[in-house]
């Protein structure tokens, strides 16, 4: 077993030599000012198993924007708190479309295709501001809980970026509104969703927190029950569908792992039963992918025969 | 082993009994003649396992039109002929939109969405038509030999049938053509397509045909090998996300194994390392699946704990 | 002359009396409360002509809620303020798509097809909020000026009631926004865009103050310049292909006018030349345009050789 | 009179002079080779008046590819062998679409928004296979009465040239076809269709031969009614809102005369009680209009004030 964990580190450490330079094949976000200044070159990668070991190997301890794999956080929440009635407001099928559409929420009338693009990320923050009396402390404490850490925090210079970004954001939320699918005020909804968005984690921390949908929903540290194994499941069903954007398709042909990315340059992939990848390099491809970050899970992901394919 | 074997037989007898009356939640295609005709109360199921058990209950061994499955077994020709070229015609991402629809063809300037929507089929009968001297010898003979059984055969009455309905199909392929992703001429491409979903054969010709898929491609009847185990992983890699036309985010979150249905009222499933269930039942629902063979295969999942989402 | 005006009178009557029961063929707009109450029953339709003479039958001095038709009078101010710069931020095209739809917002990336959609109407707002110190007192003088008349207002209800249903503009607003085609803050804008829409005003006040567009840019009634020629063609253009929401080309193909309907019931048609004519009826069809409003235009029309394509 | 005439072909000329070398601000047509053969610098203006004169500058008498002008006529002669059961299967809306977009025949079910984008023309020439034995012998008759010219001609090099580049069209009929909205066979229906494209007229002819249109359906030259003066009505409305393909609202806007341009090059507009403009010139612009075609019908227009919308 130590012998397995040394050998772990050492992969990850070669894998990371071998995408040294990828980073330039890819461009750091620059929608917000305040992830445009992340460094290109910080990349780091974590791996975290069900039989309580986290590995990681270069920039794995340093916290970065998690944005869009905020996601399966809120979303986990919104199925613990709403039960099956999430579904009625939100669909779980592949969107087609790039994550930001409008197109096709106003041709399905306000349903957001599944919780992982905006529309539907946004939807998620509706019910969790509706149904939390302090949904951002409660978003916090969860994460802190679950990554058994409670250095976790909210950049508040990413947050203040965003929210003077945000004009896509509000046209979902107020077409969706309109439709009758969003309860709460928009700038509520906005607050929350954007808050979320700005939460900061290092690899590490986002490998340990998501142990629970490797392992049926239980947190193997503490055997906590985080989720139901039937949400547990519908979570990697959703992440393997459409959680690389409209990428998803492609990652689950040449890597097969639920999976999410964040332009933050994050990459969290699962392994039922097994456990749990964090890859982190801020350049994006032309998707809002990592570039090197979904290299590094690939390369671990055939190295190890982790796929869910074969 | 061979008290499994009759467990296993007696679960799915009594899985049949229990969807006696679910057929007449659904609705037999009727968009051409030859199909509507047939009685919406077959139904049957069978499971092939890679270590040689075939096991089956009601009317398993009844031959029915495959249709849409046909579309795996042109897409293995496809990739064995073309290589990594065919992902330069047509891409592998979830379409988001139904079966049949041509706008998303237009927008992405004639590349299909994935091969298994039927713009995407399309594409890929262009392939086997333009690099095979008999196209539809050739996929009849690729059949019988993954079946080991000289029986198949095309029904030549929902050939016909076929034909004289094709026009969208026909629409689809001069698009293709336009721009200049089509090599052969459409009547061809059409005539190898309604050939390839003409033909017919029984829920358990078909489960142990695609014995390949999980096992890496080798067929485990023969230890043939079939397609690379990359291919293998592609093809479960689209069926997962893709194979169930629009409600294929749905058999993910709900049932967990990449499969593929047909408007002949077949479904298969693929649970990799372990083998494939095909269940049949024309009555289909809004998508275009079999109401009934849906669900035995999502109970048979459920019952035996086969999701790969676990 | 006097006999010429008798006899408008009469055939005005006329004309009236048989449209009494075909307001049943249509249905009151009711996505607001405010406009929900109105009567179906009432009906008015006045002419007024560049030679001075305002005849009008039924209600026709009953003030009633402009909606779209102010879109008519924020072009115009819009065209005066920022000269030809306009037309970079919103095209002259006709939309192919209902009059609110956000799809085709994102296809030409926040540039509205047309001023006389919501999007496009959204931006003249923009424009007047953006160049005016007090622009719903500026919009409010101008039409006051037009009509000759101090005592046209604005209808609080209705704009109060606008404004806790104006979640689909607003939307429209963030996305424009989103694309940088708009200046100042969304909130503000709608505030212009509603107080617009809520004037009210009577068939008689509406047909006079828009002569200027039947008579080359200038006020016959004070011989003030209210646009340039130029302009003046550009607006009775755009209404000729877009003035009546998604039936803007039949209502060319049958009556031959440049005209702009509201969901108000009112209808204002632009006889160069000649004249203007105001048809009031608040039953809508499905479109969004008064029924009996339509067929008022339409008939009075035909009787007097009015259309612009013979 | 006399002087005027004198009058109108000096300044036909002079209006010439000013265009020389614009014509290299577009492209002359490649999609067909036939086309992209003709020299970009020919061009040629023409004016018939009602009152009986025909005069003519530049290239005027120089036959070229009608194209789309042909839809005209066809128009016409589908109105009088169908009457208003025509505009069941066609719509008489801007389309706000590119002229062979296949999107928008999805979303309105095989109903072409009117009859001057493709698929609509598509519609018309099936109306014509379907209830004419000899269509295209009886299209070629039609133009020839109407030119008073037995020398009107089919190219054969261009007939051959658009088959074989068809397959949007073909897409587009299919299509249609799909939705029940095409009686005859593709292959004929679009043989109909590239025969009227392929018609070679002058500035000349086609300016006389469509006077019928500027005088309420009546032919000023021989006193025959070609059309009811409704449905002259309608043709000129048509033309108005949707005849220069997405650049019809400029062309209100800024011109202000029904008119309808083909891929040839040429330009034919209309003026309600007094005569026809036609044009040519074979570069186009990006919407696929004429540039110095375009230009020439605006600066005459402009000079002689022939706008409908002043």
């Amino acid at each position: 077993m130590i012998k397995n964990i040394i050998n772990l580190r050492d992969k990850l450490e070669a894998l990371l030599l071998i995408q040294e330079n990828f980073h330039n094949d890819g461009k750091v976000a620059d929608y917000i000012p305040a992830l445009a200044g992340v460094s290109p070159k910080l990349m780091g990668v974590s791996v975290a198993t069900i039989d309580g070991n986290v590995i990681g190997a270069g920039d794995h301890q340093i916290p970065f924007s998690i944005q869009s794999i905020s996601k399966v956080f809120g979303l986990v929440m919104a199925m613990n708190r709403l039960g099956d009635e999430l579904w009625h407001r939100v669909n779980m099928e592949p969107s087609g479309q790039p994550f930001n559409s409008i197109i096709q929420l106003e041709w399905e009338k306000g349903i957001p295709r599944n919780p992982v693009i905006n529309a539907g990320a946004l939807l998620v923050a509706d019910v969790l501001t509706s149904h939390f009396s302090a949904s951002k402390l409660a978003f916090l404490t969860f994460l802190r809980k679950l990554a058994a850490d409670e250095n976790i925090f909210i950049d508040n210079h990413v947050y203040q970026s965003e929210l003077s970004h945000g004009s896509r954001n509000a046209a979902m939320g107020y077409l969706m509104k309109s439709f009758g699918n969003i309860e709460a005020e928009i700038p509520e909804v906005l607050s929350h969703y954007f808050t979320q968005c700005s939460v900061a984690m290092s690899c590490q921390q986002l490998a340990s927190s998501l142990l629970f949908l490797a392992n049926k929903g239980i947190d193997p540290k503490t055997n906590n029950t985080i989720c139901s194994p039937r949400d547990a499941h519908r979570v990697n069903a959703i992440l393997s569908t459409s959680g690389m954007y409209d990428q998803s398709g492609e990652f689950a042909f040449s890597v097969g792992l639920p999976a999410k990315s964040g332009v933050g340059g994050g990459v969290v992939a699962i392994v039922p039963g097994y456990g749990v990848i964090c890859s982190w390099s801020p350049p994006l491809n032309r998707f809002g992918n990592s570039v090197v970050g979904t290299n590094l899970v690939s390369d671990l992901a055939e190295e190890l025969g982790l796929s869910i394919y074969h």
